[in-house]
């Protein structure tokens, strides 16, 4: 099981500094590729940034919104989407190859992650954008029961999925994430540590209502913005060494 | 001699139609990548549009200035400007790639161009936005009286110049082009189909005052903007298979 | 009954050239701010335009999408999409005001518009941001079946509505147009005058089923992007100065 | 002698949460409307953080150029620049009326401040922009040895000038700041807080060289961005109750 999180995600003189300090504890890293932050510099530093530390780079496209940070759902034309999606990540991957690195991955960032997950039409566009990009890379998708028919849907498109589980988002019964909007959505410290705990040694999560969903996931989703949150992901790296 | 066009400068909603009438004069296109000009859906067409013509593909970044379609001089600095280049010229690249051709090579617009031309500081910037990039392109400046001391500054860039000439432009004794302000600026067809001529084959301009200039050009750039541009086009076109 | 017009759609480099044609045959002018269309310069020309021919000036504020052209629909929280639209009212209000010049109304755009009359918490937020505008300002809505319902609405906010139909779009039997996506969706000329002047003298529309719809309007919107839709313009003034 | 700050500089997601930190010790604040910061939340949210302190409302205008937080010069003609302006003052002025306030001065910011001071052809857009605007706004330019000259320069134009002086930025012997680029070129907090006593009781600030500069300045610009400049705008708001 590995370790993602989300980087990169600062713009022009905006800069968040934590991607230093999350760096050695994962080993994969998706980076903003303009569509929701990151401009080059931004994304050539933490190209650079993760290579140091060894951890493969991802590419992490959005819808285009910069000021809604890729958190406002926008309803794109297909044919326009895959293109969108397809020249954020040519943008990632250049900038990779002038630092000899290559693309590991792509994991579609925000609102366009949710709506890949709950829109099939949304779906089929960044399947397309996948199997259309020149290289193959692997699409990360949220893990849960769907896992079996998702992956029938990708292979249709010739594409291989990664499944994601979140160790510090609240899991409901129907095995979506509660919504930020909800003050309850987002798990404290301990009880992060304690569901990642539980994803990795039993691949399911205990929902508020006490359901236990079975999670098979291929990679822990983590963040590194807030000094406990880089201590959670700290256990959480000491729990995988364990297994 | 080649002949190279500005090219993909639609943006959206906003759609310049001439680039299909274009296509069949020229063997180069420069193609606006992200910068002054065109979005993922207009790289996309204008890649496609190229390669069903057999046109060569070119990157034509930018400064990131659509509301002033990079004609606005931006002080950046070089570490930013190589980044912002190769970011614009890997999206292009990528999204070309995905529709399993190559680039050509790299044209800068606008200003960026005329500041590369004139300012050293930025043209050190660009030769190492090329010479850093992951595949050698070969790139596209003005040609003129300086050909010589550009290719020794390039050979230090490990880098290939293109040296491109204008038929639609008055030169100015210090080989500059008259600047777009001035009504004169921009030649007649009847006077970019003589410029031309003169610049296949004699390889020299002749400037307001009388002055010969020695230009040795591989490609004149040429536009499909206008129904008289077109048939200038056509005519240079015609010259060019004659010799 | 008025004649309304999109205007001022340009953007940097991307000019419109046609606005100043169909001004003589409009009585208010919906002018782009920012939004979806219309820079700074865009703005002050064309409020110049419409003030030079005693047209009324209206703000026409769009999600904040340039490369969607505002056709796009964006899930924005209601308490930001409030600020978004007045921020673009009071742009175009301030340079309008730099010309000695007032607004008169307030037309969405594109997506936004289509939201507002089929999403009610869209059309709250649309009805919160006219209401807190610093000065009354009437907003133009789809004239239909729902008139009645709108003005209560619109009541408890304390805003003035001005109802709007369309002569060149065909009409549903629920009362909502034909999207743009059927290539049915516009009106001919010849029809379009048709529609006019049924919807002038009998305040109805015919749908493609035939059944008639009372549409009681104050405004009809015409185009002037062509030249076919001028002269429809032209025709409807003429119906208008029979009445 | 009046504290001004620069504030309302977050966007979107990024957020700088200094801003209610530094309003108790300032009496103007310059606040960014969307040319290098400032989205229309932001702007609201600064707006209504002013009004609460009883500070005073400036707009802060920008070159239009969000990645570079408007600190890269741009060639902008001037008729164009004047309107840039003016639209960003006019949508942070409505923002302001729709919460019952009002613009008290305007500020140009980073490169466009820095080029107003040192290219008369910038200055005099600035001036004109300021000139054309429908209500009479001071404009806060930098105090030196020019206060006269400028002074009749903006009597031209009809238009009041507010002088303003630096207490954390290193002076050259020529009047202007040294670059910030120059690791010296911003001073430590105790350095700051001598720099605004000297300014405050001596109209003097004293250069590196050791030379004395007389500086008449109507306005001390501070900073709240950090713990430290927070304390130094402390320390210098108790400096001038003193007075």
């Amino acid at each position: 099981m590995k370790l993602n999180a989300d980087l990169g995600e600062s713009y022009g003189h905006w800069q968040f500094d934590a991607d230093a300090d999350i760096m050695p504890y994962i080993d994969m890293a998706n980076i903003a590729c303009g569509g929701h932050a990151g401009d080059p510099i931004v994304m050539h530093k933490t190209i650079i940034l993760a290579a140091n530390h060894g951890v493969l780079i991802g590419a992490h496209p959005s819808y285009p919104d910069l000021q809604g940070f890729g958190r406002r759902s926008m309803r794109v034309p297909p044919e326009e989407l895959i293109l969108i999606i397809q020249a954020q990540v040519a943008t990632l991957d250049g900038l990779a190859k002038c630092q000899g690195q290559v693309l590991n991955h792509v994991k579609p960032h925000g609102a366009l992650y949710n709506d890949m997950m709950a829109d099939s039409s949304v779906r089929k566009a960044v399947f397309s954008a996948i199997a259309g990009f020149y290289i193959d890379l692997p699409l990360v998708v949220q893990a849960g029961s769907q896992n079996q028919a998702l992956r029938i849907e990708a292979q249709e498109f010739g594409i291989t999925l990664l499944f994601e589980a979140f160790c510090d988002r609240l899991y409901l019964d129907s095995g979506l994430l509660m919504p930020r909007s909800d003050p309850k959505a987002v798990l404290s410290a301990v009880e992060s540590v304690e569901q990642a705990r539980r994803l990795i040694q039993c691949n399911e999560v205990i929902t508020p209502s006490g359901a236990v969903l079975c999670i098979q996931a291929d990679t822990i989703c983590v963040h590194g913005d807030t000094p406990e949150a880089m201590q959670t992901a700290e256990k959480i790296r000491v729990l995988l060494q364990d297994q």
